[in-house]
């Protein structure tokens, strides 16, 4: 992202920015590796009592539906984005009743065509047999059940015996809808064992991002200027070379060959892109990467607002989310690993880390 | 909490209640992590940048707060919430200017009672002397530099260093305000290797409860009636013995001795407490504490509303900031530790757990 304009305005943006763009970020990538877990199987975004207030909960189920979950359980999202919404009754519908069956057909009457009967209230396998009898009562009205969700005990055994009793009973299009604290790692384990489970309900791990719950997204000062003077390209140092900021004016060029990324370049856009660039390690600078004088080129940022205006219409939430699908999918999938990944190529343009090199030496009083 | 009405409204409340709960408990709880920490230093809050949205800062700064915190970076939580609000400016300040001593004196001249020097955008040691010509020239202008702080790289080191710098030139009560992604674990460390920190900043790692980002309170259905007939009670069964939830109409007494508190009893209300009742382990039945006759006791919950209106009016921030101060010390240090903490003692009341275990057998099916 890039801001110019006056430095009380950028200011003014800097934490607004920072808290939209980090936490957003990071449920939708946390929202792909949990959809690139599932193999396709939907996701279902559940996470609305576990996260931060309204807002937190409203942006986490936007951003998890544009990284590739199927729907939220969040009512209010859904109204608002125009986004799917998804969901089954809650324990306490069947605690409400003496019998669990009554409960289920009870349910049944109320919601005959979108119907997931939640099974675990008392002893989950016992209940799937209940969901049964519910699904046979529906389907003498003319109507047939949608499935059936577990949420706890051991999901891979309770799974694959309750597909077996659906199965037999003739049930076998009806849907298993899985949830309890769910993540990428709990999934791969699960489909690993075989588990039977077609939909996935993710919701605490989801929504706080669990093993990394926070994304270090800066907002740096690049350049100055004073009106009608040159810029003046700044940095900030650090002890560690990571968090050492980078100056310019700043765009990103994304190469693709044959369908693919192959890595990204930051480069000044007043001083462009030198003839014979390649990309280079930031931490290994014998490493180097060639890019092909065919590579397909795309530069990354588009202005959105100009003198105020909005000059960038903002895509519908279906079209981001095809969008984040298709980047996605032109990543090599051993950037997408969860053990190990290969690291993308992202580096400066050679002038530029010239340029910041020098920034950096005289800054530290060195030649 | 308890929740007694109709049950559609309380199946309103549901989602609200655990988002709000959840989530405010935890960052209260991790704010008393982290100010036990400290020793008693403060700790401003500085998570706003990292928060889920402004509803999830607002509410973290809020709990943060109450669990400890000495003030919030969040000025709309102070307007808000009447909190104390405190920071310093950024790196781009300093960015923003040729040079960092100019940046330094423009930042004197616009705050001079309120001046911290943030010294670590270029070599934080030479940002220290240049805060303190910043210094001297505030108290030739007759106000004293509030302070320093560092942000980046070896805290310990550049703390006792910078120390020496301020204390050598007649700073001896210059603040020093150290953050860089704290949390108490750092904090124990830091203070451990002897870092001259008076003022801890804390964000990213509070306002996430970073190694721990949910809390899974949840709200159960305990009993039922129908208009005019007796309570029937209710639980849901679980293959993990902690996610049975327990029946009844239940109040929690917390005893205390010597002014201490010694264990919390669920009980309920219309069974009250037996005559020769003990707090049992759940997990160990036979690990028991007897509680001393004269010990004095408090129900904790109270009545907020009735029929729709508020009977318990809500106590002002600073208030419940110092009952949860209050409530804290009367617990065991062994409970508070962070390395194997002792387990404070949390029973069901004894005629409780018998009916609860005969609602479990029975809902096995056994007896």
């Amino acid at each position: 992202m890039r801001i110019r304009g006056p430095i009380i305005q950028g200011q003014i943006l800097e934490t607004a920015l920072l808290n939209i763009v980090n936490f957003q970020t990071l449920i939708a990538t946390k929202a792909a590796r949990i959809c690139a877990a599932t193999r396709g199987e939907p996701v279902l975004e559940f996470g609305l009592r576990r996260a931060q207030g309204v807002d937190g909960a409203l942006a986490a189920s936007r951003a998890a539906y544009i990284g590739g979950c199927a729907a939220t359980s969040n009512l209010l999202a859904g109204r608002l984005f125009g986004m799917p919404v998804k969901g089954t009754h809650a324990h306490s519908w069947i605690m409400s009743f003496d019998d669990e069956l009554e409960a289920f057909r009870a349910y049944a009457k109320a919601m005959p065509n979108n119907c997931v009967f939640l099974v675990d209230t008392y002893d989950t396998l016992e209940g799937v047999r209940k969901a049964v009898e519910g699904g046979k009562w529906l389907r003498s009205q003319g109507h047939e059940m949608v499935g059936i969700r577990l949420d706890s005990g051991d999901l891979a055994y309770l799974s694959i015996e309750a597909r077996k009793i659906l199965d037999e009973a003739g049930f076998t299009k009806a849907l298993m809808v899985a949830s309890n604290d769910l993540d990428e790692q709990t999934i791969v384990s699960l489909r690993d064992q075989g588990a039977a489970i077609s939909v996935w309900g993710v919701g605490t791990r989801l929504v706080t991002a669990c093993d990394q719950p926070a994304m270090g997204g800066v907002y740096k000062l690049t350049a100055v200027r004073e009106p009608g003077r040159a810029w003046k390209y700044r940095i900030k140092l650090s002890e560690q070379a990571i968090k050492i900021s980078n100056p310019g004016i700043q765009q990103v060029r994304r190469f693709q060959q044959d369908g693919q990324f192959i890595g990204d370049l930051i480069y000044d856009v007043d001083r462009g892109i030198s003839e014979d660039f390649s990309i280079v390690d930031p931490l290994d600078t014998t490493r180097r990467k060639q890019i092909p004088r065919d590579a397909k080129a795309d530069d990354l940022l588009a202005p959105v607002f100009r003198q105020g205006n909005q000059v960038y219409p903002s895509p519908s939430i279906h079209r981001m989310r095809e969008h984040t699908q298709s980047q996605l999918a032109a990543f090599h999938a051993g950037i997408k690993r969860f053990l190990n990944p290969h690291e993308y190529p992202v580096a400066l343009e050679p002038g530029l880390l010239e340029l910041k090199t020098k920034l950096v030496m005289q800054a530290r009083g060195m030649k």
